[in-house]
């Protein structure tokens, strides 16, 4: 009898972010619009003087890049980063990786031996689970609450979930699902606990420009000179620039050992897409206004949703703060069933929405099963038609699942 | 004290390919101008219509792919195969990757547990060994010979490498770094050999078109009807088309858990490259007539190489019978010395070569320490140069020895 496949890719999680994607094709077969609420893919244009690479695109022959990443771009970075006020950063702090996605992948093989821990707090962007499994590591969730718009427990209800086995803390800020932005006190804490159980803390950044409210960001580069070799930065340009389908990320940290190990994964997958990061490389040119607009429209569409989500009966959810998620609690007891529902057996005026049930962002089983992710990433107008399905679909829903019995 | 990094992470092995690029860059420093035949990393240009998907660039947001691939990559992808003859091959049997390094880890963790073993022939591939430190894999080696054309050695010699802890055979075919294409007869055994032992084939053919002197390529998915679960094929466009840089590549299996996985995993690294894709799928367009003037091309870069090497003193080659590289014996004890030497303390008229020692590409400690890889990706001329360059830095290199004594 053949071989069976691994049971390492069995165990790989389906996205739930992507898992209903059948159905959605199914609801447009049958002439229904769909607006994508379930990932985090703006709608936004990205930059011109980066759209301009292509259309003036020259070089006859598409060669590889270099490992490390193009030159041009690991210029652009430092001095992103520099700007920031992080100016210890150099180049050879930095690995330019296929994706935040790599980074997070390369970040959990160089803290962690298969078996050992990596503790997060749920609910967390779900595809930490993927790599998790991928790299053959356990996430070990803190529980954080939509009463306390999942801001972080006190430290030692975090500690108690440290093990022999924890290597790394792993957060994201501003957090994917949940919108929350972390006060510069609740980082001091993570880092505390880093410096007292001699952990790696791997930080998820990718969010940092979207902050709302006047908030301010605290990044965790602000503690380079205190905890050097113990801080891995996940970062991408995907969501910045709207560049999500040119796979660039960035893996950054002053642990010597660290980013060689990164170089050499880098290596053997030869090189990051040319084109891609010559794109990017221009993200030093991209003029203020831009993000001051993406910023107001972010926050205009972040109070039409929150507004709206308000006013339905039985939905709460906190404030969003940052990012472009938030994950509401919904009056169903299955979440995954009713965004089903929504492609399969409604629509308002010929057009439904595909949003994410939340079970997925948790590590805990049972977590999460009456709550979605939505991802507000589509213009006003569509978020007010969201607001409306919602309203009008909830219902529906509770009344079909009564008929049944 | 800080918790150290991983032990796997510090198992990957630098690149032997690109290991000395820091050398090449101080030589270039110094004005020197290097030609790089370390890299299989082709000057022919990337086809017109391909580039033309750049400049007529339209979409104003690069948006995330498909996680599977972008639908119209898929269609020509299944047409490319079909055409070829494998018409059992639909869009489901195929996953789009970010080059052919990701399928290569994708069929190592779907067919491997850690500590499990994957059997492949030697010299191979240099990135199958860092694939395998990511992904906890050993690789076991068959060793083959230069004075067997780099050819298969007989079927029990091959079975005596298999333990009950192997779960794949891992070939490439035409083969980087030897040339060798081998012959219906040896993948018949190969076949054979899987069959009775029930191992999974992992045939990578990213060079398949590139065979020389009227030999036919002979594909391993000619075995789809026959062990249609046991077939995982790696595939690249990179080389194909001078799209390196472009990171397409493909994972192709009717086997049905195999391809989910590699699903799900594609799901949590999102998606390949949007731009890079939209490329990639115009390859049912590229016309006959750019095929045959590569090949042509290519076939005349070997003939000077083979003959040039040749008629070094001490210089040693098979005739490489595919792809673009060959693996060459040099009358000298360290390779990766000479290499060095080549980019320290050599030039011609001002202009030197970066080539890559063998060593890396063996498994076997001591092994291919005489040898060079050489990629022929350079045009005639300058593989004249490489020549000339190696005529005159032997004997200079061998003397500097002699005269350290």
């Amino acid at each position: 009898m053949l071989k069976n496949v691994s049971r390492r890719l069995l165990q790989i999680p389906e996205s739930p972010i992507r898992k209903l994607v059948p159905y959605a094709t199914n609801a447009i077969k049958k002439g229904i619009k769909v607006y994508y609420f379930n990932i985090g893919d703006p709608d936004i244009e990205t930059p011109e003087i980066m759209l301009e690479v292509l259309t003036n695109w020259k070089q006859k022959t598409i060669t590889y890049s270099r490992s490390h990443g193009e030159p041009t771009l690991l210029d652009s970075l430092k001095a992103y980063y520099n700007k920031l006020g992080h100016t210890s950063i150099n180049i050879n702090n930095l690995v330019v990786t296929l994706g935040g996605s790599e980074a997070i992948s390369m970040a959990f093989l160089a803290t962690t031996e298969v078996g050992d821990e990596i503790l997060t707090f749920e609910p967390f962007y779900t595809n930490y689970n993927s790599y998790a499994a991928v790299n053959g590591v356990k996430i070990v969730p803190v529980k954080t609450s939509a009463k306390d718009g999942f801001h972080f427990p006190p430290q030692q209800v975090i500690e108690k979930k440290i093990s022999s086995k924890t290597k790394a803390i792993l957060f994201c800020n501003p957090n994917n699902p949940t919108g929350t932005v972390y006060s510069q006190k609740e980082i001091n804490t993570l880092v505390s606990i880093a410096k007292k159980h001699n952990l790696f803390i791997i930080a998820d950044e990718v969010y940092r420009e979207f902050v709302f409210d006047k908030r301010k960001h605290f990044s965790i580069l602000n503690y380079l000179s205190e905890i050097p070799k113990q801080i891995i930065l996940v970062d991408s340009l995907s969501k910045r620039y709207s560049l999500c389908g040119a796979r660039v990320g960035v893996l950054c940290s002053l642990n010597k050992q660290i980013i060689d190990g990164a170089m050499r994964i880098a290596q053997g997958r030869l090189s990051a897409g040319l084109i891609d990061q010559l794109m990017a490389s221009k993200l030093s040119k991209v003029p203020e206004s831009y993000f001051k607009k993406v910023h107001l429209e972010y926050q205009n569409r972040r109070n039409t949703l929150y507004r709206g989500l308000l006013s339905i009966p039985g939905v709460s959810v906190p404030n969003p703060e940052g990012a472009f998620y938030c994950i509401v609690d919904l009056p169903v007891k299955n979440s995954e069933d009713f965004c089903k529902f929504l492609l399969t057996d409604f629509n308002l005026k010929g057009e439904t929405i595909m949003i994410a049930p939340a079970a997925g962002f948790y590590a805990t089983p049972g977590l999460g099963r009456n709550q979605v992710r939505i991802a507000y990433v589509l213009k006003v107008e569509y978020i007010k038609k969201l607001i409306e399905i919602l309203r009008q679909a909830l219902p529906a829903y509770n009344n079909k699942l009564k008929s049944r019995g």
